[in-house]
Formats: structure tokens, C-alpha cells, sequence
């Protein structure tokens, strides 16, 4: 089932730099950063009072993401729902004929996910994921 | 203070179509839908178990955000953060010098609204919302 959304992915040029500005503008908190290389990318996450966390994406030099970057500029990348079953969505997806980007689900930082792609979801980049 | 993410707004071509996909796909339910003629745009809340809401904008033909539609296609519009006092935050970003779209808050669907530039925030589109 899906729960809700847990976080937004934006994709930023300097994570630090944003960190500092929603934490002075919003008093958004910054959790551990981590680098993921396999994705090419350096991952922060921020919370609020309440609600869904920003994860700030920093891509790494020579990365696709950093072409991403240099094409699309900063901005919101992704939206994550929060699944309980995340085989059992894949499939009822599939079934539908949504299209995905990933077939099966794969390791992310916060559990298992999977990337739907936009062009199923009104130009949203839709991740699914089922935290550990 | 910053409460937390209320909705994200999201741009689409046909409200209802978009509504039935997300229902098929995700499960999420329509709450009504509302005509805001003064924003050329109609509206409608997309919930989930439990998190913040998805906000569906179809333009109205020929308003600005029909502009915005053609020239960017369909999705992610901004993110919307739940304050508890709009004019004290509005104050507190003007004071750090952040851009802002509007200098006051004006009535909004949910309840008095103000956004600020995206090029103070990352690329991406802020909403602040004091709801009713």
C-alpha cells in the first residue's frame, strides 16, 4: 500500500551551502550526509517540525546526475512515497502498465526503492520506497 | 516557525484525468475541486494515507499558468510549508534579504498565502501557508 509521501529529492548545486540557507530561512535540521557513488551522487537529509524530509542532492563531478544538473539547473528532482510492500507495487504497477525505471527494487539510503518513470506520472518523478 | 511540508503542487494538463491516475496508481482520494479564476487555474487536493496533500493545477485556457504549462510541460509547481504566522515569517525572510514574489500574503485556497523566489531557494518555487 502506499503510506504518503515521505520525502522531496532536490537536486543542488552545493549541499552544505543549501543546508545552511533552509536551516536560516526555514530552521530545517540537517541529518548525517552521506556519498552514494553507485548513484553519483552526495545525499543530505532535511527535517521539519512535522511531515515529509527535503533529501538535498549533490551531485558528484562526472556524474549523470551532474549532467542532469548542468542541464536542468537546481530544483525539485523527485517526490519519494512510503510503501509498505514495494514487490507487490512494482507488480500491481506493472500490471497497469505503468512504466518503471526500475524493474525491480534496488538499495537506496533510506531502504529499498524504485524509480516510475515521469512520463506515467504527469512528468513527476515518482520513487517508491520501503524503508528498513 | 515553519511547521513542516503541507502540499506540493503539481501542473497538469486535464485535473480529473490526472485524479483518476493517481487513485489507480497510488490510492490517493479527490477532495473537491475549486475554479480560482484570479490565479487562472483550477485546483484539487490529492491525499494519501496519511502526509502531505498532492495539489492538482489545470490552467484555465489562456492564463499565465497555461503559458507556463506549454513552454514547461506538466509537473512539480512548488512546494507549500505550513506556517503559523505568515506576516512574522515574511518579515524574518525579508530582514535576510530573500527574494520574494509576494510582499504580503494574499488569500490562497487553503488559507493566506505568499511565494517567494525561486532563486532564493534552489530552483525551486516556495509557497508559505498559514491555513484557516
Amino acid at each position: 500500500m502506499i503510506q504518503g509521501v515521505g520525502h522531496i529529492g532536490i537536486l543542488v548545486r552545493d549541499l552544505e551551502q543549501s543546508a545552511r540557507l533552509y536551516n536560516e530561512m526555514f530552521g530545517a535540521t540537517l541529518a548525517e550526509v552521506k556519498v552514494v557513488e553507485e548513484q553519483g551522487v552526495k545525499v543530505g537529509m532535511l527535517s521539519f517540525q512535522h511531515g515529509p524530509l527535503l533529501e538535498l542532492l549533490e551531485p558528484l563531478p562526472n556524474s549523470r546526475m551532474a549532467a542532469a544538473l548542468d542541464k536542468r539547473g537546481e530544483g525539485v528532482q523527485h517526490i519519494s512515497f512510503d510503501v509498505d510492500d514495494i514487490e507487490k507495487e512494482l507488480a500491481k504497477l506493472k500490471d497497469k502498465m505503468v512504466s518503471l525505471i526500475d524493474q525491480s527494487p534496488r538499495q537506496g539510503v533510506e531502504g529499498k526503492v524504485a524509480f516510475l518513470h515521469p512520463r506515467s506520472t504527469n512528468g513527476v518523478l515518482v520513487e517508491l520506497c520501503q524503508k528498513e
